[in-house]
């Protein structure tokens, strides 16, 4: 069930029913040579798609700009510095908590979003603990490729080569769910290098076609489809649990 | 041309034959016992989406989270507060400027952003002011509804119950481009009243099916599908106007 | 009555009998070749100034310096950024509410502040609408010129040539109030020209002696006597039924 | 000179002279039964007034709304938070530095506002510090009641019962510009007693009817003309001193 | 008793029969030719320190980065901009106020924290007055050369050359303190000069070797003795009567 | 080297050698029946001082207070907001950098602070990002724990009990600096429960006594004396390697 496509009388049954809503949240940034723009947060998009399609669990619009400072340095990204992207993260959930969503489950989709999420959430159990007061909600970043079984098959589908950034797994997701779209291009080296990530120009001197240790050359259609399924079930799983875990008084 | 659905060589590319770029922004809020959450921000996505495939115009992700505080009472509505969002649209706005993109339209689709957009562009606009040097940028807000000839259309085919909110025309518009996603409901009174705008729990008082001054019931998939095709060739219009309007030295 | 002329006691007594405040609001920015840089405040402040005469009502002091980015290309303008600009007024609102003024009432005199104050009451309804609590205050911005009966007075006397920066009815109103500073110099053209509001340098160069639209050679004293003694009355009227006007439970 | 009564023009040629400006700045606030309201903002707007008769200075608008928070419990006072006072006076100074203003000296009226002004003229300079670049602007703080001789008059006309809060002098300097605003009470004790300054509540607790250590039923007008014929002059050579001064390379 | 040797349960204790806490507050910053880059913190922290041991106080860690914007000509000096110390300041008082810390004492080593300080302070109070609610905390600021005798044993020390920075008191006491640590040079001129505080560079412009009105060659390690001893006695009676101080309802 | 120690002119010639500097940061906050408060921060100073006797590396003050909102349920817990602290983060290095520093390295003691952290350094870097130039410094984050051979030597020196705060490495780390506020009391359970963590009052349902998975009955003086020794071996090469690495053009 996706909140867009929804009425607020259709929201309000399904709080009676359920506490918890998943938000995909990713960013809009350079994957390297082949890779769509916007790719980080189109990979959570569609796996909570596929998810609300097995079980009766809600999807809120897609978070889809992030984190994304590094990547700068390349045409089409676009990012939020970290204050901006947690003053936007905090409206988020008192948006939600005020409507009684108890259980707040970010599906993250950009690496380069994980700090400030995290640093988005203490910023707002923060306003509780300064009054020392329950906060009322509860809140949870999970990695799509962090979901049950999905590394495990990553690993068996690209024994080499996958990379931390422009990553085959998230190029065959885009591909299975954008068919249209697929590009190609020669890679040189075939798998690209690593280093630290600090301001978007050092970025692109050390990554010249955006690559971070990834072969993309090895993405596929099929193997997108495979991932999907795999996350999807393991997103159910996920969100299921955490609506049912308790709260300690 | 989708920006999400490119690499970002190819936006280079694109950046060689235009300075322009189109955002599609709206809100995620309450639309009455029948419009969609999704309402504000969809119909600009729809609308871009359409106009796209008439000329080589670039359409960015949809910022879909806007200024909707007066709707918090009713689930389901996700605001930012007009500092966050101005905040976020600074962001945004730096990104693109940074690529080399020098005209920046923000196709609306929600009335209650246009003060906070506004007041966006001018603390962007400030930053060069008060250093008295060029913004290197252009910024234009255009609502969907004040697109060439959409208001004569829907004069004509809603000449009564309009309203402002929920109205016919944007219900119209998702039920063409959402066509599995019609809800129906009664509306009592067939007309829903107006009222001046306040924080959420007046704004809920006033309008208590969250109707101002419309009735959606007269929309239909053949009414959206004329809004539709009439408001791409006006974008198309604008945005090449737009494009090419010279800056004074 | 004007609220910095009196004690806090009458202040404490005037609220026995009305919870309504008017706050007059402009810029100091620069008004064309002969208009003063303060006109812009000191239109509402005169106003306001005249109506206290006639009713009883609490006149604030005058919020002098707006949104006024654009003008800085021009030696004297003051201005705030939107962000700064919204502070103040929060700070402004929550003081007089605080001592239970339930009915604020700008009275503004610049149309570059109209988005950043709508923004800012935005701000301040979105703390109670986070909370899902009742603000406990209505806010008005009125525009001295959309005041009963003062569009119609100034068609009527300035049929060409109104404009709307740096207008023959606003220098009209300052040449009334402070008849020894009114300044005089040739216009060139008669009727300044339009264009869109940017940063402060693109509209100088677009505006090079600061007007948009108008041609202040037409203002006198007596059509300032008419128009504030018409704007005083109209005001008198807006502030009662804002007054009067009862909040939905 | 004034500047709001000023064309951009005039302020133009005034730059070509001179490149001071003098700021009235001070806070809207309680001061007991007979002060009134706008006392700490009317002081020194009224002797920058009669200080530009002497000499050619020029005075900004004043910045009438100060720190005022400790005075919030007694209906009428407006105050800004320190943060949201910064930031307003870093605009103001931005504004004025960005057409060339280098001396920019700030004629205070309420003590209550040193603090958070030295702390924005920090925040300002700090700015430059951390770019390791000059500023282009001097800053200067001067209480009205610092200006050359005032305080030995001050004594001279109050031995006793001057306080620092709606103290005689400041009474009587605004019983002299608004005579027909002279306020009576009965005050007990004679002579208000003194305590810390914390929040609005405390205070008002301490000092239940707004005054700190003060008689001030000893103001007259003409101990109030003499005050502000004092301040004017020693304001005319404050202002020349510091528009005189050599900032060193 | 120092806080950060302390358990939470000691912490827990000490609150059953104190609500007094004293935090040691500097800046760390350049101090003359032969100065400690430490001085303005390790001073306040090296009084507190003997403090506990002549009585059941409780020291805080000490914050130890303040307001210093005018030094970061010279190396070493960091700085907090007025408003990150605000906010900071802020953080502690409501962490410690939630506690039950009713009292909060801040030890002063840095007489341009001062103004920051103070905002601070104000800050904080006005969150409680805009709400017309109690603080529930009060906030002192001392400095530690205002402590009882302090002053009388500086001028007698040292009748000429003590200045305003790098003084021969603050010396002296981390001469004590730090014996290993005490640095030597040639001073020219033997006492420095004095001018106004603006930004980094125009202080270096003033104030080549750092020092203000200083001649440090005086101190030495018993009268550093003389002076922490002193200091410390001072700060037991001042801790002492704040924490007895009645606050009224 | 200790910064706090030198003179300006010390860091000066400091800087003719090195372009790195150590700042040991931490958080101050409660850790369980028996850890010190200042655990956090006082274990990177302790390390950090160690590894300065064995090279001619240049330790800053420490950064004594960090993100510790979920334990402000316990006393004596002192807290920034994720803002605040990027905020200082922010100030500390804009100060260093503009002094010469290049490769700033943050010595860290707190697991809670790491999100926050990073967020700050992607907060500094997106300033020149979003302008495309170069920041001209590079940040790094070592936690101690993480320092070579630390956890092989704490897994050897505690197979279980080990947890994730409030751990026997830890308090073993302060007992062997500081043996006279060695504390005991009896743990019950012996190694402690685990749990998510999100704001303080959960926090505290679910950790009674502040622990969580440790059992710091465990430490002792001479585990702290080969952990800190190690430690600062593993600090003294990490800080070479990092001084010494290249910078891509």
């Amino acid at each position: 069930m996706f909140l867009h496509l929804s009425t607020w009388a259709e929201i309000g049954q399904f709080l009676e029913r359920s506490r918890t809503i998943v938000i995909p949240i990713g960013s809009n940034e350079q994957h390297g040579p082949t890779g769509l723009l916007g790719t980080d947060w189109m990979c959570p998009e569609i796996i909570a798609g596929e998810a609300q399609k097995l079980a009766d669990i809600l999807i809120a619009p897609t978070f889809n700009i992030g984190m994304a400072q590094h990547h700068l340095g390349f045409p089409g990204t676009i990012s939020l510095r970290p204050s901006t992207f947690m003053a936007a993260i905090g409206d988020w959930v008192r948006s939600l908590a005020g409507h009684g969503f108890e259980k707040i489950f970010f599906l993250n989709g950009h690496g380069g979003n994980i700090a400030s999420i995290e640093a988005a959430f203490s910023e707002l159990y923060a306003e509780a603990s300064f009054a020392r007061r329950r906060a009322g909600f509860a809140l949870k970043l999970c990695n799509w490729w962090d979901l049950e079984g999905v590394d495990a098959l990553a690993r068996e589908q690209f024994p080499t080569g996958h990379g931390i950034h422009a990553t085959p797994t998230e190029i065959a997701v885009t591909q299975w769910a954008y068919p249209d779209f697929i590009k190609s291009a020669e890679y040189s080296p075939r798998i690209a290098n690593w280093g630290p990530i600090r301001e978007a120009l050092d970025f692109r001197a050390r990554h010249p076609d955006g690559r971070m240790g990834s072969d993309p050359a090895q993405a596929s259609i099929e193997k997108g489809r495979q991932l999907v399924a795999l996350a999807a079930q393991g997103l159910v799983q996920e969100v299921q649990a955490f609506g049912d875990e308790a709260i300690p008084g």
